[in-house]
């Protein structure tokens, strides 16, 4: 995939609920990791999603956030994705984290170097990634 | 809070509107600070979102612009918190700027050094965090 | 412009299509180039936007993704804008891209060094700036 998004992730449609507006797009990813768009009705119907059909999810690693394990707080984010931190690689004011989830799909969050550090993160940490459904972008072989 | 994002904001909810789709919860930080929330009502309701609740709001410190005293433009996003700059940051490319609110709220966000420069941004500045309604996310106690 | 994003591009409102929560605001940036816009309802009529009137449309760098040229997928964001990279900023994680417009119109991205590598991009490389509709701030003069 030839686009600069740290999260490109193949996977195929389980569940689409049409609304007025926007569309709730779930995707199945492989090995039981999952992922929820929202996209608009209008990209929808443009891109011809359906239950079954294969897509692309896309998600910049800015517009991801990590929660340790204990945090103990329910989100309005829809996408928790809980797994094992496999790598760090820090810069002079951010750092990108790649997180493994269970079912073998790679996750990365651009954070503050502060909040590696706040966090306790470091390679084999328990950690969440949150993204925003709204936040996903959907792509389809053109 | 063990989440990454540089703004975590404890406050209470005074005012929520439902619509078909998306909640706007407008929560009071203290000290006269606010901050205007929009979510999906299924969120809304999974988090049991109520006036008078308590919950936290969370933005990612990328997800913040900042605007200067003298901009003499207005926005289509909420929440515009104008304060004081306090501290500035500086990596190689990008500086993390936190502004205090007249309540004592404290707003992080991650904008580019030229940035800074251009803005004429130190300490002691009065600057403006602009935030979208749809890039706060909500939480509360799990 | 006094704010800290590295997009801000001045143009006039050439559609504008209001539904119950949201409006789309379709704004020509001069030279033939475009960008979309959703913004809410409450926005829209708040800053009295309207078919002929000057807005500014804003948009932070780490927004914007970028795709290479030959990538052969189609996307869900509305904004695919196609230009020639004019200059990259390395920093020591993130690097800051810019890419010329053919109306003339330069749009910054932030993104990882890993990825200004793997897409090949160096000035002269044809290249599309992705920006969902919902991450576009409108305004107006005060």
């Amino acid at each position: 995939m030839k686009v600069s998004a740290r999260n490109v992730f193949k996977g195929t449609i389980s569940e689409l609920q049409t609304g007025v507006v926007n569309a709730k797009v779930d995707v199945h990813l492989g090995g039981g990791d999952r992922l929820t768009a929202v996209v608009t009705v209008e990209s929808a119907q443009s891109l011809e999603l359906a239950v079954g059909k294969e897509v692309i999810a896309i998600v910049k690693a800015p517009w991801v956030m990590l929660m340790a394990d204990d945090s103990g707080i329910r989100l309005s984010a829809r996408n928790i994705l809980t797994g094992i931190v496999k790598t760090i690689e820090a810069g002079s004011v951010n750092a990108e984290v790649t997180i493994g989830l269970p079912g073998g799909t790679e996750v990365t969050a651009m954070v503050t170097k502060e909040a590696v550090a706040e966090l306790g993160l470091k390679p084999g940490s328990t950690a969440s990634a949150v993204i925003k459904a709204s936040n996903v972008i959907l792509g389809v072989p053109a």
